[in-house]
């Protein structure tokens, strides 16, 4: 069991908590390898999924993992919410606490949103993604995805590729590598790279070509991020084809690497700008393990949070 | 058991039928604080949540409600439904029966609407809100809350406050007090109370401050009802402040009252208009208790008229 | 069990799989008529609801079908799915397989769109629509239908009457139809019959009154289709007023055929244009028996195609 009731973000972990998540996220990917993949856990618990911004890929990921472990999932999106009658969200939720609720899902495009709730609420919070902020779960899953296939974490050098200034992903992953010993190398244009960084203790290229070559110090993972489309527009990039030239992911690109290396994205990935189609299906590619690893990551999270006892 | 299939509004109940709900009511609470917070008494049955109109709270607590009984709950709302494609609602439930509903749980915007599908289906039908008209298992949760706070529901003196006139709430409430024996007075502006009430038996008040503190005569439960903010520009108040001012709840007018009140509210709440925050996160509030009470009420309705035996 | 993992038109079935599926539904038609109308089937099986057209009665069929066997249903629909942010049809359905789903019934206005996923994926396909081209399901319930109430399908004749041209199940019933034996009269104006239907095999009738009435070729069967309303602005019928007197299904006209026709609809009705309210309603009318029978088929299909033993 993990000794918390909520999941806020990956830089409240401690390594050996990670560790667990992972260690047990192992038994619930064999779970869900099993023709029957199902389990009695959770039983009788109740996980609402609330949902303040659209998102298809982890609403169902957590609502899979939810039903794998037999609890019961109520989906709560704004589209059909009282948030559109100018409720608070945390009335909201004390609503869905008051319902017996064991623990929400939220994702909040404002980032600091599940920390405001796991403050006021004796149930469990997961921050499902929360503004530019942290997507913990996602981390933890990469986390998970990378030592399936290395067997470990401690030393190995990870790409984190392409607009990390406004990635909630990008922020949780490079967290949760260097915790766990990974050094983490951020690859992007200036304008999408943070500023004061320095106490993250990562290192940064400008150049994506130089990163992938370096001798003697080529990347074990590359990370590519997806690119909002919108940035273009808003002044981040020159132009789309710009930015897939200098920073997008191809075969050409990939040559650069070590044979070994890992492919992956938090999807949905942007066919042929931030990576292109044969690098996105191809041999390097762990992009669908990922998904797999998610629901497994996600069933280890409730369960550990909830406290359920194993069967 | 109830001898009935629907439960339409509160005007037709018997107040044996009212005890026998809230007496269920009260064992599916405690089935609430359980650790695995569910039985199977209907499992097998069928329930549909038909929404024409959007609510998170009441849709959700219908849901968890059908869950915890074991229940298979499918959610219908027009956003996704062929009323769109100019279905009739009475064809789209004659459909849904046709696919053997056991029971349809309608919100809808015109007053009647669940009658007309009541007479027309075999299946059970629960209104969960038609237009201005009712609201029956909110009020079903207000008298549960009541009783259990205040041991008794006959002789109670209850301040129903606001916009009584649009309100489905307050005419379910009001229908169920009355039939109870308690004392209603409905207080607020001229505009907002609605014609020939005479046959309610409830008294008027136009000043809450009078209302709150007469002597002898203070108030056992308050029951603020939401104010639709639209009411402003339409003309039923000259101003939400002025609104506020004459009929809002605050501590310093809470204070006339007993000090034993409850202060009841069906959400979603505007904070600062009908109800200041620091009452309605005080200690004289039962806002959420009415919350988790509602899952308790709807799963002893669903129960009650599915005819399901106990486990 | 099939022999396939997907559904995804009628023309790829051979009549003894139609046969298997029409009497597998039979059995499962009786589960629905239980007290506790489910069975633990598909127990730990996932099946995704992917409906990117909306759709109620579809979508409520399959979702009723999947719990009613214990299968664990996920709805996916365009409002809340990141196929607005842009990610692929292929990609989304692949991640929805990576989360390791075990069958997608897939609602697309894209003629086609299933057979993309088939071809692409290891987990099963079902066509729930597919633009104008096939609606198998659709088909497979409407046969059930007419078997259960005629004994036979074979040398029975059957009028298909309206838009034939832009009607996935007008396509998909009429080669359901002719694998079976049956004889397919289509009746339409002549801007919605299809161009190049020799190979078909049906007959092609313009006038309804006469259709209905030929001496000794009287119909057992009328399936009307429904008339998308926007047609008439497109400019494929005069008025609605003019289709209506032609081709709507009306009293009078039902008396010209046998007294044992019987009527069928896949819905939603428009009532007083392609049917009037007392036909619909009438004796010959089996239009809410094929919305049931569309649970029990449905039930078969995810049995049939997910590999599940009998209990």
């Amino acid at each position: 069991m993990l000794k918390r009731k909520d999941l806020l973000a990956i830089t409240e972990l401690a390594p050996d908590e990670i560790t667990t998540i992972l260690d047990t996220a192992v038994s619930f990917k064999e779970v869900m390898a099993r023709d029957i993949k199902k389990v009695p856990t959770l039983r009788g618990k109740t996980v609402i999924n609330l949902f303040v911004e659209p998102s298809t890929r982890t609403r169902t990921s957590f609502e899979l993992a939810a039903k794998r472990l037999s609890a019961d999932l109520v989906n709560v999106s704004t589209s059909t919410s009282s948030l559109t009658k100018g409720e608070s969200l945390l009335d909201m939720a004390k609503n869905l606490e008051a319902m017996r609720a064991d623990l929400i899902v939220l994702r909040h495009p404002v980032a600091g949103a599940p920390h405001l709730l796991a403050r006021a609420l004796q149930c469990g919070i997961i921050n499902a993604g929360d503004g530019a902020h942290e997507h913990p779960s996602q981390a933890l899953l990469d986390l998970f995805t990378i030592r399936e296939r290395k067997k470990t974490l401690s030393g190995l050098r990870v790409l984190l590729v392409g607009d990390i200034l406004h990635s909630r992903v990008a922020r949780s992953d490079l967290h949760a590598l260097r915790k766990m010993g990974a050094e983490v190398t951020l690859v992007g244009p200036a304008t999408m790279i943070p500023r004061g960084i320095e106490p993250w203790d990562v290192q940064v290229a400008y150049n994506f070509d130089e990163a992938l070559g370096k001798e003697n110090q080529k990347p074990d993972v590359i990370i590519m991020l997806r690119l909002q489309l919108e940035r273009q527009e808003k002044g981040f990039i020159p132009s789309l084809r710009e930015y897939s030239r200098l920073y997008g992911l191809t075969m050409a690109r990939l040559r650069r690497a070590s044979p070994d290396v890992l492919v992956m994205h938090p999807g949905p990935i942007n066919r042929g700008i931030e990576i292109s189609p044969d690098v996105a299906d191809g041999l390097s590619s762990v992009i669908l393990d990922q998904v797999t690893n998610g629901v497994a990551v996600r069933m280890a999270l409730l369960y550990l949070l909830m406290g359920g006892k194993t069967e």
